[in-house]
């Protein structure tokens, strides 16, 4: 049997660290996405005020398997 | 506080220039998507009728705040 | 008039070959998506298990064209 | 039927802006080449003189469809 | 000895496989192109109606070997 | 002889147009560079606002002739 | 618990198809490597004889876990 | 109106930690740079000694907002 | 005098960090590989188990003396 | 006036140096292409025979100046 | 301690060879700046005229030690 | 009948150009690897001494063919 994936692509950020910028953004995602499987991390940015990291953003692609009978609900939005 | 944003991949199309293409995507997606924050420019293509360009063809990454309430609706299909 | 169409991301899979896995994510984003246009292939990749490919796993961009009326049904969840 | 196509790859350019250098381009192309399809955008370069933009030139990707009967007429040189 | 070779950009298509695609592009390549040496395989991409792949389209580059006295002649057009 | 080129990375940006961006990207830099030579287009971002483009930013790498006596004035900071 | 993993590169290749080539190398790899995982296919080329496809050659990255105690032994030289 | 801004690139290093090197990386640019607004993660690499981590060095870009009056004062050597 | 060194590739994994998927990685490495002078991260991936995540995987590249006399004892296997 | 320039690929090689394969590229280009203006290296290969190598090969883009007239004579094949 | 280091982007040039124009390109950095501890070859180019190779392009990266105290003085303008 | 290939990657240096670090780099490792085949140059780096070129690192894939056999005798190690 084949099963399909889905791919999104989200943006985690923090004020502490890489590290909770991606568990953060896992997190989020995992309100509204069912069957997580795995991530991968794309580009780490971050702001700066007053010469200080004032939050690091990390790009993610989060890959979710879709069930046969999925539709649309429990979308996050775009 | 941490936002999550999430990142919609989409093709914006003109029959005028380049940047035309880049704000007909843009107004296409903010009908259907809430708080929508920055873009990216992708790969910008097009065709050609009788050696002239017919229309021009824009990837545009476009990324938006999820609200911590966000679970699929307004949302673009896919 | 101009278009927008809008570029999902999939893996599909297979236990025959590359072709299949390609066909079988189309087949699904097809049963949930309108007016699929195009796709393009990704990462192509595999699990082996007792030194024989069990499955293969091909990335997939899936471009469909947005009606000006789309809205979030039908859609593919993330 | 499999329809071959031939990419050809040019540099337009132009003393006004990005976009006429693309049209600039597709247009010298247009004038040896039949069956000119589609064209993709590669870097975007231009040159500088007493701290103005002299021109723009733009890389371009030509895409065209091969006759059963095209045997080397009718061709950009290169 | 120091020999010369030329790489020119084709896109093979068949409605039937990836591998279809390839043999195809390079068949067509062949009839007008002498000393035919490799090829690597770019994008490869397709067109989708109905929810079926209506065809495969398969980027390649192909090489061969530039005789001393090639000038011109037996070229496939751009 | 042979010069030394330096290459030195902004972000031109603008309310307007791509275009417009680059132009003034570029403006600003030769106020405090000389011999100023080329520039290369690099990532093509903005920001959208209420449903609509604020602002485009275009990365850009300029490039200009080292004098032999050039030791650190009229600079760019950074 | 954490595994490591060991990455290794090879090329199969096969007179007959793309996917034929993928399985020769991963069948070749596992003659001498234990506990393969996974594999990624990377660069597809392939040579040209007479105007036809003489072999095709496909790069892979070939993954499998370090077992605790590996210390050279069964492995593929290089 | 329009500003623009400077991108510069540094390699910050730590013996702790990849954050730590980011850190410490942005530190040391604001010393001598005004306006600091934006970093992006480029290589991240390390030195080895005796089969431990030595110091981890992560390459940045930093993105500071040009002044109107900037004339190079304030800047990094280079 | 020239020294040679070698890179391999590894996958280090962790349930903790990103940080500390690297360092597993190297430790496993310093176990049976002489010399080891540097390393570059990769990919950074994971996957995630009931919307959290089970573990990182962090692919490395890691470099090595050769030293003149090496001929195949204390390698990693592949 | 806005010129056009082709972009041709070839591939130069050399039993001496990675130079002199660049030199015998474009010298052979130049015998039957006019207008010759840039060149820019791609990717450097080579072949090894008893453990030496036999000859070096290295990609070339070389582009040139479309006249106005140039209609398929003087071509390279391909 | 963790040192900083600062990433400058030149392009060294010459009528000779790539090696030559590596040289020249360090030769003239190091006269404004101090400290520099490594380099890396980005893209190679170079003009031709009549048919033969006027000069070589070589764009470096170089890097080098900040001192603690430096602040702009000694640079390299942009 | 298929055969197989093994790519390696090295680092070859030398203190005297890039071409000598290629050589270096296949010298050695022609001392260990039966059927070296091909190489392909990666990254070009080197490290400055006072001002001048210290060493020239070239990065290296190295392929060659492996017998039906092989199984782990006169391997580099890694």
């Amino acid at each position: 049997m084949s099963h399909t994936y889905r791919v999104t692509e989200i943006v985690g950020s923090s004020t502490e660290s890489v590290d909770d910028a991606i568990r953060s953004g896992i997190s989020r995602a995992s309100k509204t996405l069912r069957n997580l499987d795995w991530f991968e991390v794309g580009a780490v940015r971050g702001h700066i005020e007053n010469g200080r990291i004032a939050h690091y953003q990390v790009g993610l692609k989060v890959g979710f398997r879709l069930e046969e009978t999925d539709s649309g609900t429990g979308d996050l939005p775009g």
